[in-house]
């Protein structure tokens, strides 16, 4: 049914660049003119997908019984290839999201990327992240091993740092030990692409199987879901829209395959009239800043401000009125994303928010909207309160306002899983019960809290959680960045019980693996020998 | 449609003990006499799970506001009244499940079980199973919090170690600080209600939230799904079938609600020659004492063994094929158990097993079926590889025996995901390059590999797995026994981003919790303050 199309990029397979299985092809859109990229790519037939499959299989079993200071090796090598290829990745990211090259893309996300993998290989090198526990006593030592094939289906909205060959997911997944398949986000694919021939070119200067990173682009729907269910398949990471993940997950929960998705998330900041007295202004320049960032194309991007009825709340909705109309609208990532963008705005009118500025197409060629701003009092929100939680991706906020703090819990109290929930409060100690209130309805509704701090930011940290309750992602246990928590999702635990010395992972020998590498011995976590 | 039916036992509910809204009723049996029981238990109706549901979500909420210190007080409370009860506990348990009274009830199961909520408090009071990590230089700290209302189904097999208001899951869930809503095991509802009756004392006792343990006996299969997927349930821990668990795990997962499985296990062992040549004899007598001991109705029971032709390995099995015939049946669990067992064989042997002994009802008017001995070529293994891994649990194994190493190797690489696997082999270190061969295949599919040993005990400690890849669990990176391990899959893992300090989980401040709490502070893992 399918042929080889020599207008189509090829697709990486174990180790080399082939015809695809061409079942139909696509473009990407330049979205700073709002037209087609030249480069064709393919949508692969599932051909491609069990080759790569089957060589991913063959990959694993190899990476098993190399030396794991090889793997990190590889990571490091890839992160000085990226750096050294700036200039580009970023074109091509530019030509293919409307990002800007600078600072953006150049100087945020492609640094963040280098350096994700390179903290990606320290926690490979350490081991640590494996969590060595070893009960000398009972005999039994236990760690995480690496889990198998791991698909990576990465987002439109981080060419480089969520990329599926590229980005978080991907680091984790390989120096957790895995081979992994990227299923290029179809809005980049050329980077995508770029990234790929570097992993290539890294894998073959330090000898690791040639099937550890393979690429293909896109595939049917139903292939992808056979995708992730495969028997192969270890595990999947997937960041996109919520339709899209949760016919994924249902494919995956059946074939009982761990799948990790970070979905929608609307990120509720709270902001108490206390704070707006003392500092509203600066609270002001804090949240346009944040939620017109990049037009809003973040997963973490405060989608809802919940605030309490009052002078000071009329005058942060003005002011924030003003900055939105007065200042330019950012380039959306693509059509669809602007398309997309639009028709969540009219359902939210259509639910009964009232738009105070935007709502229209940006007076540009462009991918555009006009900066959106709607507002809903919180009797009407507690009417419909899924249906205001439609998240608008993009540049666009909608405003709660409660009446008092009561009815500003109980709509909280109505919140899905998000992956951040803020709180802005009074700095002088005054509102120390309302806040009290507020966080205690929120934080079981969130995967980070913040105070007095916008949640764009999200820092490569042990202690980072890119993750929270469904439907922000699938599972509240897990966290998609953050070296060395994110490794975790891609490894199988597994005990030793009674194993001879000398068949014990080198992570549960008596000699300690290497002299940073913690481990859970008798009930002490501490580096060196047992 | 339900009324409240005076024969019934109540229902637990949010602390009072109240008549259950029977949809019907139903009788434990007596597996000694094959004879029902006389007390008379409820099906609920979805009102008592409603109730039970809305009672958890307050019991929650209270908990949060407790120090974590009551918690671990009321474990060990409750623990203590386990101890004094000892008596009536195994009294009940003998006549609903026919499992010997001592050793296994009164000197085995029970002091494990009140152990086990002791080693549960040990960790609340610590607080190092929340993971506690603290970036100073980023201002980030996180930590597992509870997740809300845990539901527990235990299994038939551990009435006191796995109960629902008793075992391992319970515990976990506690002691992670959620409340319990208990479905009692179908099969010895009376023994999970003197256990509610000891808990609710404890609960009484120390001052904890009336609704923190619930129990419910029985609901039909579409409540049972319609409770796991409830927006009021935080998580759900099932051990029991791999049918029933399968329709539990397919309405959570569509409800995004995180559901911890422990199904079939067939738990392969595989024995080389050279440790046959060397000490068949012992090798016999551990494998019969393992396989036939509590009539084979372990999670972990050895229900396969594999093998490689040759001399002694027909020796071998011909001793354990005596040693079958001439052992006196164990008394099995319920009728259901015992009509199963049947079942599997008859499956087993269809597909082309030989049946070397048993096979049929032991002479005896308890519940019981002949020590069935099977075994099958390794070729004929592979035309059927899903088939012959049907689980027979019970007092049952089949052998399976490859031509050479290569084919052992082809059939373990056709194993499904298992809690256990088991290699004996050579002490002479003739065989290391086998057994290198067969740990390599054998390893991803299992939870624990064991050496010389057989599968059956499963130590509380904290490098324990039991768990592993699908089916034997539904997710690979969890264990159901094991502290504090087994705490996290009640915890929702949550940043606190920039929190301000009086407002962060005591786990988090910068004064150390408690003098033993370990905690990830800016890549180290230590006691002490920040």
């Amino acid at each position: 049914m399918s042929v080889a199309s020599p207008a189509a990029r090829p697709v990486l397979i174990s180790g080399s660049w082939k015809d695809a299985a061409v079942e139909s092809t696509f473009q990407a859109t330049d979205p700073n003119r709002n037209a087609k990229l030249d480069p064709v790519f393919p949508v692969s037939g599932w051909s491609d997908c069990d080759a790569a499959l089957d060589a991913a299989v063959e990959a694993a079993k190899e990476l098993r019984r190399l030396p794991t200071a090889r793997i990190a090796t590889f990571l490091e090598t890839y992160a000085d290839k990226i750096d050294a290829a700036k200039d580009s990745l970023v074109e091509a990211a530019f030509a293919e999201t409307g990002l800007a090259r600078s600072p953006r893309l150049a100087d945020v996300e492609l640094p963040r990327t280098s350096n994700q993998l390179r903290a990606a290989a320290a926690a490979c090198r350490s081991g640590s992240w494996s969590m060595p526990t070893i009960d000398t006593a009972a005999g039994i030592r236990s760690c995480f091993v690496p889990l198998g094939p791991v698909c990576v289906f990465g987002p439109n909205n981080f060419p480089f740092a969520f990329g599926s060959v590229s980005g978080g997911d991907f680091a984790a997944a390989i120096a957790a030990g895995n081979p992994v398949i990227g299923k290029a986000n179809s809005s980049h694919p050329e980077t995508t692409r770029l990234f790929a021939e570097l992993a290539a070119e890294a894998i073959a200067e330090t000898g690791l199987p040639a099937a550890t990173v393979q690429l293909i682009y896109r595939t049917s729907h139903a292939d992808g879901e056979r995708l992730v269910s495969d028997p192969r398949v270890g595990a999947t990471g997937y960041t996109g829209s919520r339709s899209a993940g949760l016919k994924l997950k249902a494919a995956a929960d059946k074939a009982g395959k761990p799948i990790y998705l970070e979905l929608s998330s609307v990120n509720p900041v709270v902001i108490t009239p206390g704070s707006l007295a003392e500092r509203g202004e600066a609270i002001v320049n804090d949240f346009v800043t944040s939620v017109l960032m990049g037009a809003g194309q973040f997963c973490t991007n405060p989608g809802m401000v919940m605030l309490v009825a009052g002078e000071e709340t009329d005058r942060f909705i003005a002011a924030v009125k003003d900055r939105f109309a007065s200042s330019a609208a950012g380039t959306l990532l693509s059509p669809a994303v602007a398309s997309s963008l639009g028709k969540s705005v009219e359902t939210l009118v259509g639910f009964g928010a009232s738009l105070l500025t935007g709502g229209g197409d940006a007076e540009t060629d462009r991918c555009a909207m006009a900066n959106t701003l709607m507002s809903v009092d919180g009797k009407t929100f507690l009417t419909n309160p899924e249906g205001f939680q439609t998240e608008a991706f993009g540049n666009a906020s909608l405003m709660v306002v409660a009446d008092d703090l009561t009815q500003l819990c109980e709509a909280i109290g109505h919140l899905e899983g998000n992956l951040t929930g803020c709180i802005y409060s009074a700095n002088d100690g005054s509102e120390e019960s309302d806040v009290d209130a507020i966080a205690f309805e929120l934080e079981p509704k969130v995967g980070r809290l913040l105070n007095d701090k916008m949640p764009t930011g999200v820092a490569v940290s042990a202690a980072m959680n890119h993750g929270g309750p469904y439907p922000a992602t699938g599972h509240p246990g897990f966290t998609a960045v953050g070296i060395p928590g994110s490794l975790v999702r891609f490894g199988k635990l597994t005990s030793f019980d009674n194993v001879r010395p000398s068949r014990l992972p080198v992570w549960l020998r008596d000699a300690a693996p290497t002299e940073g590498t913690y481990r859970l011995i008798d009930g002490k976590w501490r580096t060196g020998d047992v």
